[in-house]
């Protein structure tokens, strides 16, 4: 099966850009995966092709248009029903590798990509969008996003990554940050790789990786350790009220 | 001055990709920003260019190599020696819209591009790296983070968003979500835009606003509206101990 991404972007042309090559590259060429891209202007009613206007109650900026992205949206389900429908925005929910996993697991996503000064809110009221975001920082666009979410999603797809590296050990898919990494030469600039890991007693490696993690985990990232230790089954705590049904 | 950023990837051929088109390529083509890429392999020693070799300790994958990626960053800091250098790793201190603002003040940034399972961690202990992380989820690479650093970057630089924009509205600038946005047509699939919008009363306009925001953030966010409440000298949670004392 081909997890297919549908793109709703302005910028057409920047897809599948930078998953052209690498591993993402190879894995469409395998038809592992396939992106298509819907072009908003496609459905704008004027002669100039508009699919902004200016914030009610004014401010700097255009605002996406409910009625042309909506229009938009409905043809993209149209073309695939059973995707969940993403639109990338600083107000959504923080993407995690949960559901980057989820995601990957089902038969595509649809996925907007804000532009200026955002979409008009009532999109959201009216379709079923799960509104997303990468990391709490401003974006030119959604495009970014897109990119970021599908590189993610694409490294998991059967066969992508390869039997010796399902990616098990990663930051986040156990709760914490991985455990620091080292190789060759083993003596660098006086620096010596730790004794243990030379030791070849696999019980005492995985002990002393299982440690690192952990204290990295708890010294880096106070936030995700606490919910670490609080239980896998809690929610993250940038759930939306809204998201937090669904799953 | 010309924002320059300074790429140590494996893969040259990413760059600038979609940041040659759109804000970021106009910006480009007028001289605000630049981009150089380094390929670590030009500093690997042995006939087969390699940069990587296997995890001390066993394990799947491959690491990137302390000694050749040293080599690599002592090349770029030859060539800018005043930006700082940027490792992206999901183990790294989460981006913020604070620091990005930061580094587009300055003369331009140095960003290293993991791959595979990472970097040996000694390349951490001998030279002054931030680890930074875009969010919590795994990549196929640092390229992706890279791209989103200088997007975000980018559209801060002097005379690039306009005068009319200058993206103090949006999200996470004052620590909150951006407030809903609306636009024309004024009724939509029977939703109205909300009156006060349409009020032309701007004090109230911007109550609603500050409103809106404040109690999106606090249902959609519940960890940054901790944070906002809390006041805005409280460094984020996320703060890596290495790196606070820079700040």
């Amino acid at each position: 099966m081909t997890f297919t991404a549908q793109i709703l972007t302005l910028y057409p042309e920047m897809f599948p850009g930078p998953l052209g090559t690498s591993l993402a590259g190879r894995a469409m060429e395998e038809g592992k995966w396939a992106c298509d891209t819907i072009n908003p202007r496609e459905f704008a009613t004027d002669k100039h092709r508009s699919v902004d206007d200016t914030p009610a109650g004014g401010g700097a900026g255009m605002v996406l248009r409910a009625d042309i992205m909506a229009a938009a949206v409905d043809h993209a389900l149209e073309k695939q029903e059973n995707a969940p429908i993403l639109a990338m925005t600083p107000r959504g929910k923080p993407l995690t590798q949960a559901r980057v996993r989820e995601i990957a697991s089902g038969p595509g996503v649809t996925i907007i990509c804000g532009r200026f000064e955002g979409f008009d809110e009532r999109l959201f009221d009216a379709r079923d969008i799960e509104q997303v975001s990468i990391g709490d920082y401003v974006l030119s666009g959604g495009e970014m996003g897109a990119l970021v979410l599908l590189d993610a999603c694409i490294r998991l797809l059967p066969g992508v990554m390869g039997a010796s590296s399902s990616g098990d050990d990663e930051s986040f898919e156990h709760g914490t940050l991985e455990y620091p990494q080292y190789t060759r030469p083993q003596k660098w600039e006086g620096r010596i790789i730790p004794e243990v890991l030379r030791s070849g007693d696999h019980a005492k490696i995985d002990a002393w990786r299982k440690q690192r993690a952990e204290e990295d985990t708890r010294l880096r990232r106070p936030d995700l350790w606490e919910r670490h230790r609080d239980g896998p089954d809690q929610s993250p705590s940038g759930a939306q009220e809204k998201d937090k049904d669904k799953e």
